[in-house]
């Protein structure tokens, strides 16, 4: 268990925050002011519980904080909220703001005392689409820079990356690219990463994400498609290791620049005219710096990378719903809802 | 077996024809007029041989005509040229018409006698790229159709779908599309394609293609896009049955109609301006009926059909490379190469 512990007395906590998603669930005990005091992490996606489901995941990541404080409010956000999750809580339209979310809260009782999940937010046009989870992300990024809130892009990179249009403090649109799952099917199951696999089951190792030449000669392939996209270049990985110019270590991380590179033309097709506002990425940094790396590619160098904003997103939010700050304030808008 | 008896005597043979490839091998006797006399088929491909392998494949497509008629040439194209086939065979390049295809022929004794081995057709320009099997298809349509070879684009759909440019008499130059393989996986792998498997597990039953409309849905999808293309709208197959647009039934039908039509999207970019030249869709007839219904959606509404057209192509190449017509000209090609 990964766990910043806390020794002495110190500040008194006001919130539990879970950032509960498909293949992880964070747990983070915040104070009176936000500030971060303990965190924890486990693999308990809510595709992966352990024995004892939901309630066990929940009692082992609060373990000691509610025995010590028991009337913190506790918040989650993520795929715990969705259809396969512990309660399934409506998306919130966009344009999305802190109170709207807020406004979504549902409060659950599993048997493990009032949980509020927090909403995802959902899109009817241009594509609908769908996002949990990243929206307190999004919103932790808003609140820890309120700047940002004027008009920034914010990329969330991951299985499924999200690129989000923010403007006026709202969540405006989003949309969802597939690229991190794609390229794990494309590497683990299509004929473009046979070689890869190949040469790896002869080294007996794996071999790893070295190349950064691979993957911007990948990104380059994507710009250049210009219109066309991808669709007829995808078989290049294979060609371009056939005609000895990729070998077949390089062909992943030229297959990843191709997908990313993909996405982020697509991505800035898409935008209005005069160019993209201030992007922001959120994420795993190693991939947050293949994402800023390809922006690169597309001339684009100014990118801010922020680190865990989850805690700030749903401080945030609790502090808009007004389920923090007043120690009674909890069971109170259980109450309401 | 698939096989086209032939009863008492009939018109003379000249020519045993191979197609084979990844998971099938055909088995072709042709006349002495190019005439297809009996036909073959078993899921032999390079990937499937049988106990034997390759020489075991060759003696069960081939039984009784070699014994019958000793002295026929044989032609075989397809995977069997490639690096994981019987021998590996060298690519020609674009532009190829029958005679450089057929100076590209490599003879090769693997212990059935002299097999000569079609060379797939490879390009450097703008995209490297590589076909087998699919060049002696569409060599086959250009015999059939000799006004085709003016200017036409052809059409190959399957695993991955290769789009033809002809001009001239030659394949200029050609582009290679994932879309079948892409859909497997997506279907079988991604997150798109598990309604779909949940109702058909539900039920006790696949689901079937049904649904023309979700194709077409998934078709305009793509073709919306424009420049973007669909990296941002795969998502919609999740999205458009969580907001209960598509049943889990429709999503494959739908997930479908943006794969093939964001390649027709991709293609058709690609070209110069002035509109496609004639098209030409060849293979397998549901799967052609599909692109025609595709390009139907964008506008696209003549389009030729052509069934089995590799009997013909092999013909076409054998006839180029002098190894018909004289009953020992199959020894002397194989004794100049």
């Amino acid at each position: 268990m990964e766990t910043l512990a806390m020794r002495g007395p110190g500040p008194e906590p006001a919130l539990i925050g879970l950032d509960w998603g498909t293949s992880s669930l964070r747990g983070y005990l915040i104070g009176r002011d936000g500030a971060l005091l303990d965190r924890r992490g486990q693999p308990w996606g809510v595709q992966h519980l352990p024995a004892g489901g939901f309630a066990a995941a929940f009692r082992g990541i609060t373990d000691g904080w509610l025995e010590e404080w028991p009337n913190l409010p506790i918040l989650a956000s993520g795929m715990v909220g969705s259809r396969h999750g512990w309660r399934e809580v409506p998306y919130v339209d966009c344009p999305a703001d802190p109170t709207t979310v807020a406004a979504g809260l549902v409060p659950f009782d599993g048997g493990c005392g009032i949980i509020h999940l927090v909403p995802g937010l959902s899109l009817s046009h241009p594509t609908p689409d769908v996002m949990r989870g990243e929206e307190t992300q999004i919103l932790g990024g808003l609140a820890i820079d309120p700047a940002l809130g004027r008009e920034s892009l914010f990329l969330l990179p991951g299985t499924h990356c999200k690129w989000a249009t923010v403007g006026n403090g709202r969540v405006l649109r989003f949309t969802t690219y597939l690229t991190g799952e794609l390229f794990a099917l494309l590497r683990d199951h299509s004929i473009l990463g046979r070689p890869a696999a190949e040469d790896a089951a002869r080294d007996g190792s794996t071999t790893g994400h070295g190349s950064l030449a691979a993957f911007r000669h990948g990104v380059a392939m994507a710009r250049e498609s210009g219109a066309s996209g991808i669709p007829g270049r995808l078989f290049s990985t294979r060609s371009l290791f056939l005609a000895g110019t990729l070998t077949a270590a390089q062909t992943l991380d030229y297959l990843s620049g191709l997908l990313v590179g993909d996405e982020i033309r697509s991505g800035l097709t898409g935008l209005p005219a005069g160019g993209p506002p201030p992007i922001v990425l959120v994420g795993d940094r190693p991939l947050c710096d293949r994402y800023r790396e390809a922006l690169g590619g597309f001339g684009i160098a100014d990118v801010r990378t922020l680190d865990e904003t989850g805690p700030a997103g749903l401080w945030r939010i609790a502090v808009a719903a007004g389920i923090v700050g007043v120690p009674d304030e909890r069971s109170r808008a259980a109450d309401q809802s």
